[in-house]
């Protein structure tokens, strides 16, 4: 007891070795690469700001806090992910290079695994309010090749900008899946988003305000597409116009995602219905990468 | 859409760049320059790596299901903090670097509010199964004036290496709190420490096994001693001899916290008591930094 301590940095320094030697022995090399990296890292910025432990008990209380407001319709996780943009960086990371593939761009905590089937052409708003709005176009490989029989998984907030899980666990609205036809062609109805806060009365929320950030996404439709012998493509359509595209709360605009949303009359659609009300389209093809070219 | 993407490297930085512009508008300029910091460390991770999309996931669900076993009695998240070294790395650049003074080591999570006081010379025991062991000391300043009237919280581990909280929410046991006497000394009853695994039937426990790593910590009583116009001191004392002393999973261990426990037979005690049992001593000086010289 009562020794002279080593200088600083000479403890700091040996911490991190002794924690990189711990996971020297994992037997899968990935789990010990991917530790040991995140160990460099994070100690690095531990002792580069010089990490306080009050600043210490408050990470563990933020993490403790989104663990806690985590459940099946609410993931702080990735919301906090979202935020510190390393959603996006995982995307940019994994996106395949393949010119003329449409780019991906962030999941996001919205998707749900069970939503219902919907027929080529229906409504997935399935009561979502909003205005209403045709959504078509083409799935095909990057060859040109359209993807008969592709899954296409969308899911969108309505006029409110709410997504129907955050009305409560049964709700179900402005989300399901349809099977594209033979000619890789799609359509369907739902309405047209609208620029929505994500969730902000959770620690990311507060986060987001203490940063001086804003919690707005610009309005945006989610696709997931599914096609055999293909890369599962994850993306958005945003509409041309909308007042956030700069400065979207979890960084996942492309200029190539954004499409002019049209503005038509109560009148005749292009799949023979006639709204009551106005109706808008937007027209969006989606480009799939064969799973050998990724 | 459609158009050629920028390369991988080119759209990586811009998301990493974008984020860091993002936090330049916090108020605090401390939380800008964390986290700031921390978009940096933890992009520079995910692209060291080439982090996949699956790994990403996988490290959603971890969080996720650190969340929701963490309550007011288990926290996975400071374990997860401890194993990857995190909190020792904390403490090591927060000690004060005077020499003489004790050591610092990790809080770990169970430390609780609400622990009883106990009179100097009493049990912390209180119930909790293990050899006697009667531990002294004094609390001074590092220029060797006693503190008296310190308070000093003392917590630890049963002979079968539980924690109280460990049996249930409302089971309170080798823990208290006392009041040091004016000269600075202090004494209690307590059971002998005995090495433990952290808990790992959890997310923690999953990771320390697929990295090959052991959950044990060797023995050790913890310690937090609070005097006025001092730096609160977080440390425990360590078992001589204990096996574990070489790889404890949370790096906690320092030469200079290892003490020698004394075993006794039946019979009297420095105290006046007359154990029926063998019995244990340590012995332990506790030497705290006047706050301003921290």
């Amino acid at each position: 007891m009562s020794t002279e301590h080593p200088p600083t940095a000479k403890r700091e320094q040996s911490v991190t070795e002794e924690v990189l030697a711990s996971f020297s022995k994992a037997a899968d090399p990935r789990l010990r690469e991917v530790m040991q990296s995140l160990v460099r890292h994070l100690h690095g910025f531990a002792r580069e700001v010089r990490l306080t432990e009050p600043e210490w008990e408050k990470a563990i209380a933020f993490l403790t806090r989104a663990g806690h407001i985590t459940d099946d319709r609410r993931q702080e996780f990735i919301l906090l992910s979202d935020v510190l943009g390393l959603s996006m960086l995982t995307v940019a990371i994994n996106e395949p290079k393949k010119p003329g593939a449409t780019e991906a761009t962030v999941f996001g905590p919205f998707y749900v695994d069970d939503a219902p089937e919907v027929p080529l052409g229906g409504d997935i708003a399935r009561g979502a309010v909003g205005t209403p709005c045709y959504v078509s176009g083409q799935v095909r490989s990057v060859d040109g090749s359209p993807l008969g029989g592709a899954l296409l998984h969308v899911w969108g907030a309505d006029d409110d900008g709410f997504y129907d899980v955050q009305y409560g666990a049964d709700h179900s609205a402005g989300r399901g899946w349809l099977r594209v036809a033979e000619d890789g062609s799609y359509r369907f109805w739902t309405v047209l988003p609208t620029p929505y806060p994500i969730p902000h009365d959770g620690p990311v929320g507060d986060l987001l305000k203490a940063a001086g950030r804003g919690p707005m996404r610009p309005a945006h439709l989610h696709f997931k597409v599914v096609a055999p012998g293909h890369r599962t493509l994850i993306t958005h359509i945003f509409v041309a116009g909308d007042p956030h595209l700069g400065d979207d709360a979890v960084f996942g605009v492309k200029d190539s995602l954004v499409v002019e949303a049209e503005y038509h009359a109560a009148g005749p659609a292009p799949d023979g219905t006639h709204p009551q009300e106005p109706w808008t389209s937007m027209k969006f093809d989606l480009v799939l990468v064969p799973d050998q070219d990724h």
